[in-house]
């Protein structure tokens, strides 16, 4: 296969206008998320891993992570960050399947802070297991303020959104 | 709760000494991957993405991916980036679950390069489907060349691992 080969492009990769679809869709993968993968800034070079997910009474991205871990003592030096979160499934394309990219800056939540408690109430609710560890003097919840987001609803299907686009129904 | 009640943390966190199982782990979690989060700085901020995995021949993380793509315009400008690969299955606690990060500098394979074609043959031998794509003229391929890696097996089984860790059996 060359260059003279290659056939003419399809219409593909340019940005829809955001309608009530596109934000219904975003917000339920953010709802949906068990995990994500974050994106830190390691000594100004990119860093991934994976955190788990959960969000506040009001629906803004949330995680609980450890101080030794090595994406918090970034978020400490630099608390710019980016998720990305919709899990293909086990079949088909995994490029066709959802996904929403956000760019954040993480705010620390730790057991000291006066909101702390209705955090963790509401992460145990969801998230029963992290009873085992929550009390870890080194874990906090890291709210994402999302900054910009990034849809991708499969080839084809972009959608730049704010973060009033992603404000969950009937949050303040 | 409070700080006050937080109980002691058991020995976590801690980084052990690379074996010969973690990098067979390593190893498997890049052959396995089908798709992986890119990490990429977007003006300086972290942008996490899905792209398709594949490989060189020889075992080095490849993806093919279009210039029209966010990701793509951003890595010509910076080509340090970020790859996690190993999804979690769908039950059980996702971040039990073994994967890889990633940290690399990529190099473009665009279809005028001598090398292309070799990529293109083995790419499309395990992503069949690529070929509605792999001709246009806006893909090319980009190999992650590895600088350093953070393989987490699970909850304190944690390794650091260098490109010579990662190298497939019998690759040059």
């Amino acid at each position: 296969m060359n260059s003279k080969a290659t056939p003419p492009r399809p219409l593909s990769g340019t940005i829809r206008p955001t309608d009530e679809q596109a934000r219904a869709l975003a917000r339920d993968l953010i709802s949906d998320a068990r995990f994500a993968s974050l994106g830190v800034l390691d000594n100004g070079a990119p860093m991934v891993t994976r955190v788990a997910m959960g969000t506040t009474p009001s629906g803004e991205p949330l995680t609980l992570i450890s101080d030794i871990s090595n994406h918090t003592r970034a978020l400490k030096i630099n608390p710019v960050c980016s998720l990305l979160v919709g899990e293909p499934g086990p079949k088909g394309d995994p490029l066709t399947h959802p996904r929403l990219t956000l760019q954040c800056r993480v705010k620390f939540v730790p057991h000291s802070d006066p909101g702390y408690k209705a955090h963790a109430d509401h992460y145990l609710a969801t998230h029963p297991k992290a009873k085992l560890y929550i009390g870890f003097a080194d874990f906090s919840f890291a709210i994402f303020g999302v900054i910009t987001a990034y849809l991708n609803g499969g080839f084809g299907k972009a959608y730049n959104l704010g973060p009033g686009d992603l404000k969950q129904q009937g949050a303040p």
